[in-house]
C-alpha cells in the first residue's frame, strides 16, 4: 500500500489564488481599481468607508462589497452613504475568499465603477491569508485597540499597502504610545503609507482621501494611466 | 471507482472535543476551576486578567495561559501582576485548541492552582468554535468596538457564560447605545451575566471579581462544593 502525503492546505490556497487571479483580471479588464479593507471588529472599517463614499462619490463611481458573518448592517450604511453595495454573509466563516468576491462581482455592473471597496470580515488574523484579487489592501487600526497590535498580529501588518490609524480623537483618554505602535508597524512593513484619522471628527480624512484618489488615478502604480 | 465523502471538518472537531474532555477531566481531578477569555483584539482581555490577578491573588492561587500569534507580551503582564503564566504562541493560528491547552497544562503544577485563566487569541470568530475543556467562557466586549457587535458576530455571544463590557469610561466620547447592545446580546444568550467595567478606572470591577469568586467557590455550579 502506498501512502501519499495529501497537501490539503496547499490545495486550498492554490484554488483560492487561481480565483483571485481571475477576479483581478476581471477588475483590470473593466478598469475598476479595488481596495481590500481589513481590521479588528470595531476598528472603524465601515465608518471609514462611509466617509470615503460621502466625500468621493461626486468624483468617482463607487461600489462596496461588505463581508460579514451575519446581517447587512454594513452594506446598508455604505448604500445610505451613496455607494452601490453588495453584502456577503459568510455564515460563520472568519474571512472573505476569492470565490465569495467572485460571486459579489457577478452582482455588479463593473463597467460603471471606478473604485470597488471590499470590506473584509472583522478579524486581525485570517483575512490576511486569503487573496481576493484586489489591487491593494488597507489595514484599519484604531487607538483604543492598543499600541501593541503590530507586535501581536504581525501577519495583518505585513501584507498591506496602507495603514489607517482611526479614532485619534480618543488619544487623550487611553494609553496609546504612537511612536511604539508605528515602530512595530514599520519593522514589519518598511515604508508603509500610514494615515492617522478620526472618522468621528473628520481629522486626517483629507490625507486619506488624497491617498485613495491617487491610487485610483494611477491604478495603484504611482503614475497616470491613460484610457484610450 | 467508489467516491466516498471524507468528513474532514467533523473529524477535526471530534478530535478537538475528545482532547477538550481530557483537559476538563484533568482540571476537575486537580480541583482547578477554569475560565476561557475570548474577545476582539484590544478589547481588554489582558487588562481584565491583570486586574483579576492583582485583586484575587491574596485569596486564590491563580495561573494564566496566554494564547497569541506572536510575542509573550500578555504572559509577561500576567506574570508581573502576580500569576504563574504560560505563553502559547500559535505561530499564525487564529485560535487556541484543546491540544494547545493540553501542552500548557503539562507546564503547570495543577495541584497548587485554584483558578486557571486561559486568554484566547484576539478574534471574535474562530475561538468560539473550539472547546478547550475549560469550565466557563467569558466574552470581553469593549465600548469603542461599537454597539452592533452582537448582531454581526452572533457566534461569539452565543456560547459564553459571562459578558464583560469593558472601557465604559469611554462612553462619553463614542457613539454606543448600551440598550441596543444589550438587547442584541440578550436575544442570542438570554439571562447572560453582563458586567460593565472599566479596567482603566476600576469602575465595575467589584461586581466582576464577585462573579469570579462565586464561580470558583461553587465550581461554576451555583452551589458550594466541599472538598473532603
Amino acid at each position: 500500500m502506498i501512502t501519499e502525503r495529501v497537501p490539503v492546505v496547499e490545495k486550498i490556497f492554490g484554488a483560492n489564488d487561481r480565483l483571485a487571479a481571475d477576479n483581478h483580471a476581471r477588475l483590470e479588464a473593466a478598469g475598476v481599481f479595488s481596495l481590500n479593507f481589513m481590521a479588528s471588529p470595531g476598528a472603524g472599517k465601515t465608518s471609514l468607508i462611509e466617509q470615503t463614499v460621502r466625500h468621493l462619490s461626486g468624483q468617482l463611481r463607487l461600489a462596496v462589497v461588505d463581508g460579514d458573518i451575519a446581517t447587512s448592517l454594513d452594506a446598508d450604511r455604505a448604500a445610505a452613504a451613496g455607494a452601490v453595495a453588495v453584502q456577503i454573509n459568510t455564515g460563520g466563516d472568519c474571512h472573505l475568499d476569492a470565490a465569495m468576491l467572485q460571486s459579489a462581482l457577478d452582482e455588479l455592473d463593473l463597467s460603471v465603477i471606478d473604485l470597488l471597496i471590499v470590506e473584509n470580515v472583522g478579524n486581525l488574523v485570517c483575512p490576511a491569508n486569503f487573496s481576493l484579487g484586489t489591487h491593494k489592501s488597507v489595514l484599519v487600526a484604531s487607538v483604543p485597540e492598543g499600541d501593541d497590535k503590530p507586535y501581536k498580529y504581525p501577519g495583518a501588518y505585513r501584507g498591506v499597502q496602507a495603514l489607517v490609524i482611526n479614532k485619534i480623537d480618543l488619544l487623550p483618554y487611553v494609553n496609546f504610545d504612537m511612536e511604539y505602535f508605528q515602530r512595530g508597524a514599520s519593522a514589519l512593513n518598511p515604508g508603509l503609507a500610514t494615515i492617522p484619522v478620526s472618522c468621528r471628527t473628520g481629522d486626517g480624512l483629507d490625507a486619506w482621501l488624497e491617498w485613495v484618489v491617487e491610487q485610483v488615478s494611477t491604478n495603484g502604480r504611482g503614475h497616470e494611466i491613460r484610457r484610450i
